[in-house]
């Protein structure tokens, strides 16, 4: 198996090159090729003892790759995918263009793996979907749900490279009493809260970030979700403020088993240290930390149907790049 | 009248000498006197042309004063309003202490001032649940409401001046790659996103500041809440996410309208340059900031009963000196 990283320089490449080199999940595969833009074109990186230089992404790569996994936006995906296909590479996709479309199967392994095999493109969620998804999935064998209320945490390498290293020159500026820079979130990132970068839709209010959850959830686990996403000065590491109003009554001690014994999720419930998920203790881990599990106490009508969860996970991982590994294990 | 600030040295007692010195609702006072306890004593506040001392609190303080605001917490609070109202003083407390009392008003005045007159203690509200009730209550006169969903985004300054002051520390010792102080919140602050720090029920999980939230909300408006309460590293303003579900049908132009004409609420919801209330935006200044008004779109069965909004406000104006300032104006 020969693998194309295309987008290799940018913060979801550089993760996924780092999983594929540590391999923890021993996939079988004779090389990996690095493709990107002209900006990055002839950039090295180091691979176990090698270094590995990205190669310009043409029309032509395609015809020694097997499995092509691309970490790019929605026009590279869009221009490449149909080519690759065509030379029958299989397709991971990180864009949004494939992730709704009926053919593809929009995977979160240890939710649907079972959908991968024998498909030519395979499509991986939004990193707030995909978190969100990990702990939905196993509380819906306790009942089915109603709708999920979701509040996001949402950190600045979520933007990519540019909004990271954008908020880590504010702090500099900050402490150094210069002007802070603004040019990618044309805003004061630090110390403050914004709502989501992404465009937002004129007709219903919500945010590209907003309708992706929305449809995304819908389409893996059938289940509705009213989301508000938000920017908060965090450099890795995206959280969630959750909300289920469940069907039937469900026990919180049930909650706690189904997510401590789903692989990909583990507890941090600590109520006498208050010690929850934070970003910060998530960032470069796998897991998606959940706590602050609790039942809705206002509403003595649906007391034990409505639960609150808080949850955090490192969106570049299990958001992005771990996921895709992993999908890549089922090919 | 003479005016009593106990606690005068801490972050909303400053915040109430400067509403006081330029006293823009022209409250007719004679003397503002300052108290605190014994770290504070001595120290000098400008007050228009003169030199303000904070004294020291003592029992024997209240036989000269018309009205005593306490910007302290339950245990002085506790200790002196008592002894004060023997004393014929008006008390006006921002702790906790009287809050949920049935015979002491819990006052946002835009809403329920007609509760002031006659009466001794007077309680300001938790500042999330007044910048809340802000919102929802104009809202009531459009339709019942069933529930109301919030997540916060809280500010440092919320947890007085030694949490903001760690978290600037923080932000220097960053800069300078020194070790980060971890006094106050017993974890990284900066670049990082935690549950409240208020101590949490055992039993039902949630925490203090969601308790007073859900609480005291219910005493000023009969709404049902259900919250959570989270830290982002913000100096100043806290933002609340909110999710309303009315009774009956609502119609976005006509909250666009209640919100906008209420005292103290300004709309800023401009979807086309993605500009919402943002913290940075409302330290210092007045008014409840409220966007990203628009209804929840997974649910066809509830369509247009369920309405999603995001505000801001200065938790140390409105949230706490700028309300009591404007109760002392009925008192």
């Amino acid at each position: 198996m020969n693998i194309g990283i295309i987008g290799a320089s940018g913060v979801v490449g550089m993760e996924l090159i780092k999983l594929l080199e540590k391999n923890h999940l021993n996939i079988n595969y004779s090389s990996v090729l690095l493709f990107g833009s002209e900006r990055s074109v002839g950039k090295q990186i180091k691979f176990k003892d090698e270094l590995l230089t990205i190669n310009l992404l043409t029309e032509d790569i395609f015809k020694n790759l097997t499995v092509v996994i691309f970490c790019t936006g929605d026009d590279v995906s869009n221009k490449y995918i149909p080519i690759a296909i065509q030379k029958d590479c299989v397709c991971i996709d990180h864009s949004t263009n494939y992730r709704m479309n009926p053919q593809v199967p929009l995977v979160i392994p240890e939710i649907n793996s079972f959908s991968i095999p024998g498909k030519n493109i395979i499509a991986s969620p939004n990193c707030c979907t995909t978190m969100l998804c990990m702990v939905l999935f196993p509380l819906l064998e306790l009942s089915n749900i109603e709708w999920v209320n979701v509040c996001t945490y949402q950190a600045a390498s979520g933007a990519g490279i540019k909004g990271l290293n954008e908020l880590k020159q504010q702090i500099r500026d900050y402490s150094n009493g210069n002007k802070l820079k603004t040019d990618y979130f044309k805003r004061q990132y630090l110390l403050n809260v914004f709502s989501h970068n992404s465009d937002l839709n004129a007709i219903n209010g919500f945010n590209e970030e907003e309708i992706k959850i929305m449809e995304e959830t819908k389409k893996i686990l059938n289940v509705k979700v009213n989301p508000t996403c938000v920017r908060v000065p965090v450099l890795r590491s995206h959280c969630e403020s959750v909300t289920i109003k469940f069907k039937s009554e469900v026990d919180l001690l049930e909650i706690h088993d189904k997510l401590a014994t789903f692989p990909g999720v583990s507890l941090q419930d600590d109520k006498i240290q208050n010690k929850f998920p934070e970003p910060i203790d998530t960032e470069n881990t796998f897991d998606i930390k959940v706590g602050r599990i609790r039942y809705s106490i206002c509403d003595e009508e649906n007391a034990h149907k409505v639960v609150n969860l808080f949850l955090s996970g490192d969106q570049l991982l299990k958001g992005a790049a771990l996921n895709s590994y992993q999908i890549l294990s089922y090919v």
